[in-house]
């Protein structure tokens, strides 16, 4: 976290020309949505992925398939695209490297994926900007625990330090007899200890910052998440005007902290005296924010495009309200009936295996007007 | 005219499972838009096109660069596709019956592409199904051109039988004596000889109908045409109750007439007297409907995509008004002003060269309310 403000970005970028090609670096759902949106506003999208006949790849003007360090890619990828981006915050740093050395404009850019990587340096740079979350502490051996449940007290949540993805990575400690266990369950790898939050809601903001610092946020949206994985979200979530106010202020923080530019997920916890926590940051469009498809006129994956082009950002304002809901594994076999139901705005992504818990789609629904 | 119904359709056809490929012959702005509507419902797309990089092509799982009518090409195409679809009318009749031939469900089928690829069937089907239209006259060599002025009335507009869109292949009869050099003019081969129609408004209505033969329309649209190429859609138009429902009732004859399967564009004439005269229909998504891409909840896109996939047809109330204004030749130069402004939702199609008069994209803008 002693790296100076992100090298990449700075001085704005001029409005990258339509018929463009915007590098995306990861093939899956978020890429897929993403390259629609492009190609909404006439650019072209080229991803890189290890995985053949990815989702994105099917939409996408072209794509390459390869690891993501592969050189021979990275140079072929670096020499089409203009400006290059990334639907999963795990892109590994020599890669993003090898991209600024290549020339490409990455957003976001190093600063934030590594911050995003390694959940110590994000939630010391949450402090950094005087923004709150749980207490938390370094845990680099299982030896480490004892200390660190004093500190912070039983329960506790031990993660990955790194990696680890919808609930993946992470155990519960009830009781310091359980350290052991835990540590081993997660990999005995570097690790985070978090105090237990007691919270009374999820919520989650969607912002987006451009190259030259404009900030725009969509509402906050509440969420329900099922075994770890998002469930259900509903926005604009009911909350007082000074918890929006106060989400506001935290996306101000991270994304300006960062020098972020690109759609940012941050999800926050609710406590029963209003304040919030943040959990964690996505550098990049987010599930919680896929209400956005069918009740805004910009939703977040043409926000993030209109961000990484240098685009001026679109408006965030819904138009309704709006409940969107995960199709998990084979809960998307039933597209057919979401398919006759008027009032469902389906979403699927075109993938084929439905393994128990994988993302195969979403389904919005309005469920109301806003007050003007 | 005097083949029976539709051969391709009648008996329904059950829903078409995500992940299936859809084929599109076309590969411009309307199978661009296909494309993404497709594949946001989980579908892929295939695109077969004379040209290099089409804009559909850019974001279609894959492609074939050939002509229509290459055997091994459509062979390829008709292995690739469940079902098939166009975005242009004048696919060759012997390319739609080599892909009927090898079990690809066409829609729209044979019949309606036949009968919109020819003005003196597409008008005789229109008398045929007790839908009005302008007075004409088949005209096969110059000569027929005196009797048929008598019989219509200068001044009269002579136009290709076969191809000609966006004014093209049209020429104006004022008095008989031009007769000759319009017939030279529009290529000296079999025409049409249309009545003047002295309409107060250019209305078009935007009809989809599925396999099993339901029906759902989108209200009225007012269009503008300059220099025989549609400029502007303001919709839904402001007209009589009675005017929506005499459209609505032209739209269920025409597409019932045909056994029509897929959206129809249906451009329509009002007359000072409120009654409606049927100009063209479009046996595809049309222009007129793009101000459905955001003020919709399902667009003409996604409505074609469902009618052909056999999925149940979705709503087409409006959550607002709209207005559309295509973007011309160098228009689409000007993407800055409309990215930067925050009432403009923009597409652009991804096309390189901006010749005079060349769709590059369109603007919507949501102009109010609808009363509920």
């Amino acid at each position: 976290m002693t790296r100076p403000a992100d090298a990449t970005s700075g001085a704005g970028l001029a409005p990258l020309p339509p018929t463009s090609t915007i590098g995306i670096l990861g093939g899956g759902q978020l890429g897929r949505m993403l390259a629609l949106a492009a190609a909404r506003l006439g650019f072209d999208t080229c991803i890189l992925t290890p995985e053949e006949g990815a989702p994105a790849s099917r939409v996408a003007a072209s794509s390459l398939v390869a690891a993501y360090d592969d050189p021979v890619a990275l140079a072929e990828f670096a020499a089409r695209c203009q400006v290059a981006t990334v639907e999963f915050e795990n892109v590994p740093a020599r890669v993003v490297d090898r991209l600024l050395a290549a020339g490409v404009r990455m957003a976001p850019g190093p600063l934030a994926l590594a911050t995003a990587q390694d959940r110590i340096a994000e939630k010391t740079f949450f402090r950094s900007v005087g923004v709150d979350c749980a207490p938390f502490v370094a845990i680099d051996r299982a030896e480490d625990l004892a200390e660190a449940l004093e500190r912070i007290g039983a329960p506790a949540l031990l993660k990955t330090r790194r990696e680890g993805y919808d609930g993946k990575g992470q155990a519960w400690i009830r009781a310091p007899q359980e350290a052991e266990a835990a540590f081993a369950a997660v990999g005995a790898a570097p690790a985070i200890l978090e105090g237990r939050v007691e919270f009374v809601r999820e919520l989650s903001v969607i912002a987006a910052r451009s190259w030259s610092g404009e900030i725009a946020a969509y509402p906050l949206a509440e969420n329900t998440h099922e075994h770890g994985v998002l469930r259900r979200t509903v926005a604009p979530a009911a909350v007082r005007e000074t918890t929006a106010a106060a989400a506001r202020q935290i996306a101000d923080r991270l994304l300006t902290g960062l020098d972020y530019v690109g759609v940012m997920g941050v999800e926050l916890f609710e406590m029963a005296d209003g304040r919030l926590l943040v959990n964690e940051i996505a550098p990049r469009v987010h599930n919680t924010g896929h209400w956005t498809l069918d009740a805004c006129e910009v939703d977040q994956f043409e926000q993030h495009i209109r961000a990484v082009a240098g685009w001026p950002l679109g408006p965030t304002r819904p138009f309704a309200r709006a409940e969107m809901i995960n199709l998990l594994g084979d809960e998307a076999d039933a597209w057919a009936a979401y398919a006759a139901d008027p009032a469902a705005r389906l979403w699927l992504y075109g993938k084929s295996g439905a393994r128990p818990g994988r993302k195969m789609g979403h389904v919005n629904r309005l469920t109301g007007a806003l007050p003007d």
